[in-house]
């Protein structure tokens, strides 16, 4: 079995992919804080932003899913330079000096947001235009993700995670928006399992959606590259 | 006469600039150390760290040339998470408090250098892919940029500074990379007052090289957007 490390696992995000992944991985979780999961023994408290800790927290694993970090898209600089830069450079880094061959690390969509704001349709390829100090630090992390993948060989890909609910039943419709940048817990699950297996793509920025009738975001690149098929569409939710 | 402030305007390109724009503007300089220039009278020890201290810097001002930093490639992540990453969100911010209109960002080519290590001809448009944590910080301060120009409507024209040499009246031939790669200070001066003056272009990243018939790294973009005419070229110096 591979051995997988979530950062953040103590978040929404990392709770579903703890349910996601704990039967075919062997789990490690970090977070700042303690988590209590039944179903995984191997918990570590450590701080992401020390190199040195999160090279212990690194050791003997094969891929890191780095979710750590401040998710609020209307945090302060001080806030996404600690928990979002510092932090993203601490577990490249560690993972670096620790062997590990593959991190995937949780970008955001808003660091492409301001093709939204002008109703662009867009590409993964297209420059980064974030949309806040929040997505300016994910777009630091996919060019440091980029550095690490070319100049030591860990393979990389950034998620740019679209609406992620911690209740996916139903969806919550504040605006229609989530219609077009919905992604399901199955179809998170999926996108991460393929950055896991992939032995085709070394490196990719991917938008991390279900496959939404309305979606605004190009994912064919996911879908080439390592095989990502998302099976849920927000539509069948109205 | 338009008011230009020159951040970190005691190294080797700010002596440069100051020498080539204060015929033609009022300068202000800043930099971390005292400057004694006996032509400019406007000059004022401040840490670009401290948006306070910047926005203070700042008013008045209607372009910004933001040179302070790191100018090493082969710097630790401490030296230009300070110096560069904290520095260039400390002039951005305190150019939005003062009102400034306008910032010409110091960048570099290393923002794309794997490019380079390829042999892939570069264009302004392509994601960025550092060649080292500095190139890092420097395709952060694009993105920060970017946003600063979304969001706030200040100007901002990035450089991705060639291969500058503080006596240019020969080429330094270490290797042949440099005829490919130089930049004038008269080319330097030109580009740098192009973003000054130009009304055609709000936001654009343009590599700063002469008109070097060796050139990898395309500045079509330059010369159409804000009509960056290069007149040297390295060849003629060999």
């Amino acid at each position: 079995m591979k051995s997988v490390l979530i950062t953040g696992a103590a978040g929404n995000i990392g709770r579903v992919l703890r349910r996601g992944l704990r039967d075919d991985y062997l789990l490690r979780l970090t977070d700042c804080i303690q988590i209590v999961d039944p179903e995984v023994t191997d918990v570590q408290v450590a701080d992401v932003r020390s190199v040195e800790e999160m090279e212990e927290v690194c050791k003997g694993i094969d891929s890191v899913v780095h979710l750590a970090g401040e998710p609020s898209t209307g945090s302060s600089w001080s806030v996404v330079l600690n928990a979002n830069i510092e932090g993203t450079y601490g577990i490249f880094e560690a993972a670096r000096l620790a062997g590990v061959k593959r991190v995937i690390f949780a970008s955001s969509n808003h660091a492409t947001g301001y093709y939204e704001k002008e109703s662009i349709y867009t590409k993964p390829d297209m420059l980064a235009r974030p949309d806040s100090l929040y997505g300016v630090s994910k777009a630091f992390g996919e060019d440091l993700a980029r550095f690490y993948y070319d100049e030591y060989g860990i393979n990389a890909y950034c998620l740019r995670i679209g609406s992620f609910q911690p209740d996916d039943s139903v969806i919550n419709r504040s605006s229609d928006r989530i219609l077009s940048t919905w992604l399901s817990h199955r179809d998170l699950v999926r996108l991460v399992r393929c950055c896991i297996e992939t032995n085709n793509a070394e490196f990719g920025i991917y938008y991390g959606i279900s496959n939404n009738t309305r979606a605004f975001w190009d994912i064919e690149n996911a879908r080439e590259e390592i095989g990502y098929s998302p099976e849920d569409d927000a539509e069948d939710l109205i």
